[in-house]
């Protein structure tokens, strides 16, 4: 091994997948966040865990309310996904600005989103500080999936100066290589 | 969106993809784990998570010591992952029983995995326990490339039943599809 810079070595991690983190504000206005840093973290109960930098707002959100939503995007929902991530929840209303339709939840009061590739309805059960991000791990509580198994999309090396197109497929990074 | 069980959405996230955590004991002989729950968790300092069952024999590993190595494990590495996921350190030396070799790290006590697509050293900085896990924080104190950009692996939908063919390239699952 060649002990190297940080930035080349975490250049080797990719593709990361992408999710979306679903979360309201008192006011039961949702919003949702792209998140790569996201892992399950327990088997019985199921859980999930997502690292969120302190500055976003969704931070926020997650610190003052017990309930969010994590799905997984589907391909046909990358420009949407690339919007939210340029764009933050305390300038714009999301869900008006994108085509990305809510959906209603089973236990949670934050809605799902439609024609992802799955949904979690999660209840917060703990964080921890990590650096500059906290980690708020939550409970599964509910899951849907869409009808068809719809392809999830991977950031790529390199994917913040690549505009939505940093979002690809496993076909797509296949025929990149 | 369908309302599922959680089996039939969980099987939705796939692909995963694989690391092996490497940890010591008292005496510093070192153990790998295969581990798909791996996030990164912050910027400045850069840092890595990990969730690992409070059953594992790395588990009490990471309880005693503050210091670990996360690597992403290559194409060529998948037997070597297969085999340590289905043995534990309690039992075996997995460094002996299997082709993984050693390398010096840097900066911390535990040794790299010699071939590894990237290899990060970690310092332990915090814990969280989730359900019937616990999430390690690490920040990175060194990282490690292989000179040329090897293939990584991911686990893909009911890899728990293919052997080591569960763990496949982008390539592989491309193909698969």
């Amino acid at each position: 091994m060649r002990k190297t810079n940080l930035e080349e070595a975490i250049g080797r991690k990719y593709p990361e997948w992408v999710t979306l983190v679903v979360a309201a504000d008192e006011s039961g206005r949702p919003n949702a966040m792209p998140a790569g840093w996201v892992t399950f973290t327990s088997i019985d109960p199921v859980m999930l865990a997502v690292s969120v930098g302190f500055e976003r707002y969704t931070h926020g959100l997650l610190k003052q309310s017990d309930e969010f939503v994590v799905t997984y995007p589907s391909a046909e929902q990358k420009e949407d996904v690339y919007y939210c991530g340029n764009h933050s929840g305390a300038d714009v209303d999301k869900f008006s600005e994108t085509s990305l339709k809510k959906e209603e939840p089973a236990r949670v009061s934050v809605p799902l989103v439609q024609n992802s590739v799955v949904c979690f309805e999660c209840e917060k059960r703990g964080e921890l500080v990590t650096g500059d991000h906290t980690i708020f791990a939550g409970e599964i509580v509910a899951a849907h999936v869409a009808e068809e198994d719809l392809e999830k999309i991977y950031t790529v090396k390199g994917w913040h100066e690549k505009g939505y197109a940093g979002f690809q497929t496993i076909e797509e990074m296949a025929r990149g290589r």
